[in-house]
């Protein structure tokens, strides 16, 4: 999907919400349990009952992954039946995967090609040739990790490097690689004050925006400090709306929770 | 495994390899292609013909992940045929995963459970919480990047921080998590000589070293400033070894590489 593609549907839908889904077995309506692939059947209630008030899915590949090749091949069945279904929506491996090149290039194999995702989250630790593998590819987006929701963020993300945060340096450093305007970046919205200096920086990209609600981070200040013309926000929420009931209503209870979300992101992006 | 264990092994054996399983089906034997399992059947040819020779093997996720569920699945009886035939061997995830708290847990639980893993990589760029997690599990080693072997390691890792580079505060800081006695890190053998400092901040834990071989460090100068007292090293080789030859004599040509590097390791621990 390219970047004008998502910023229509984002207008058409007026949501810029993402909703991530974080399957984990002991979370969900017991009802579930009794069927043939759990994780996936979750899934497909919680998409089919909110893909019209979201732009994005996020699947954690860890919480696939803890399921082993079960929990990969509902990975898969995931990425397909919304690739399906609703080719309209922009998906994120949530993988935060990097590595030296060559490594890199397969990662980007596993996510852009074998699962076809449209964007996958990756760690900046490892420098330029462990990100440009990903960002070589035509139409997907590579969102880069710049200062995170949770409190290690503050171990080194924080720390100065030539006089500002190391996040900042990443940000400043990952705008002269190769083909760097396939990247989108995660900005915790725990932090949201940070995100007037983030946008001197990074004006144009898109910012993958996670923390709000369970997290604690807030969607108005997000929106004031964030946003850019071509609204720039991808606003993820996982544990809020995909754990809203854990009762046979729960695909209603997160379409009612996403549509709470969507609703005050038509207000913001009527203002 | 505890460390007490892999040392053992390592006197036992006069051998601190490290053998990388990044399997490639465009480099291997092209008649192993028509078997049922082309990855599997090259990996346990491998495993059979070197495990005396080394202490350690190591898949990186990414040369499986790329081949989806198919893929995957070969790392599953890969794992599992190590752990069987071979329980001795000490096995790496090379993974460099890393997350949020609840996420890393789930990512801890896959390597650590599910596929039954001995350690794993993990990228330090989102702090405590995001590698607490890994270390709680016992006798299970959470293996941190610190010093990578590829060029893009001299982005942010090399920068100077608090007056030191970014990777030896990585190293002082990640001595302060909880369960830090379960951490070994990542030090590429392409910087051999940084390894005098890094020694003086981690006497004690081992170090996974990369890049001897096809990346061009070299196993001399590693020892030479990078062993302790109990050894303290994994030299890691992948493509130098399993890609000795791509004929049929391809296990043979990977035993003899492994050999040299044995008996190169054999005269540093008699030294």
């Amino acid at each position: 999907m390219t970047t004008n593609e998502l910023i229509s549907e984002i207008k058409k839908k007026q949501s810029f919400l993402c909703i991530g889904l974080d399957v984990d077995l002991n979370k969900i309506p017991k009802h579930l349990l009794e069927k043939d692939d759990p994780i996936f059947a979750f899934n497909k209630a919680i998409i089919d009952a909110t893909h019209h008030l979201c732009v994005a899915y996020k699947p954690n590949t860890a919480f696939y992954e803890a399921y082993g090749l079960k929990g990969w091949k509902s990975l898969k069945k995931t990425i397909d039946y919304i690739n399906t279904n609703y080719p309209e929506i922009f998906t994120i491996a949530d993988a935060k995967r990097g590595d030296i090149g060559n490594t890199s290039s397969m990662y980007a194999k596993a996510f852009f090609e074998d699962l076809n995702f449209d964007s996958i989250t990756v760690a900046p630790y490892m420098g330029k040739d462990s990100v440009e593998p990903f960002l070589a590819f035509k139409n997907k987006h590579t969102i880069l990790l710049a200062l995170t929701s949770n409190q290690g963020a503050f171990d080194f993300q924080t720390l100065n490097v030539k006089g500002q945060d190391l996040y900042k340096q990443v940000l400043e450093t990952s705008t002269t690689w190769e083909n760097s305007k396939n990247l989108m970046y995660v900005v915790g919205a725990t932090k949201a004050e940070f995100l007037t200096d983030i946008r001197k920086i990074i004006p144009h990209n898109f910012l993958l925006v996670p923390g709000i609600g369970a997290q604690g981070g807030n969607l108005q200040d997000v929106c004031k400090y964030g946003m850019n013309d071509s609204v720039g926000l991808l606003i993820n929420s996982s544990r809020g709306i995909i754990y809203a009931s854990n009762k046979e209503d729960f695909a209603e209870a997160a379409a009612t929770k996403a549509k709470e979300l969507q609703d005050q992101m038509s207000i913001i992006l009527n203002k």
